[in-house]
């Protein structure tokens, strides 16, 4: 993604709930809540990267091992080919089989 | 994860807005909306899924080749430690730098 060559990205960051803790994370980690890591959509896995709070100025370099943020209650991301063959224009509830 | 394994999931789904065509998704493929493909947290790439429109019973089967829906604006998601760090106790503007 063009974004991972840029020199520096801004935008919100949000953080794990609980209830994540022991769970895999997107390279087959064990979260650790007390660790200091982080979810990225793009970054390769084992980046480090310097997260500064632009209300405090603090920062802290953390190593990207799980991809994220999820949307909260949305299981997929369609083509639009793959929206328009089910009727879906906006959202819609769905369900999904495996094969 | 756990739920990879069930033989079904329900909720939302969304799809693309135009302007992803031609990004690279995370397989590394190039995004073609044409195609029947679908963005999923944690499905493996290559997984077909049959996904169903609760409001009308229509289905259609797509491969994942993405990751996703994530959350517009969210850049990182960081641990509890992480967080904790730089003075993050819900969701605030950061700036990233890849070391």
């Amino acid at each position: 993604e063009a974004g991972t060559t840029a020199p520096a990205q801004s935008g919100v960051a949000s953080w794990y709930g609980p209830g994540f803790h022991g769970r895999r994370t997107a390279n087959g980690e064990r979260f650790n809540t007390h660790a200091l890591t982080a979810a990225h959509r793009s970054l390769p896995f084992g980046t480090q990267v310097r997260v500064t709070n632009k209300s405090n100025g603090r920062s802290v370099v953390v190593r990207i091992n799980d991809r994220g943020p999820f949307v909260g209650g949305r299981v997929i991301d369609l083509s639009n080919a793959s929206a328009r063959a089910i009727g879906v224009s906006g959202v819609a509830k769905v369900s999904l089989a495996r094969l």
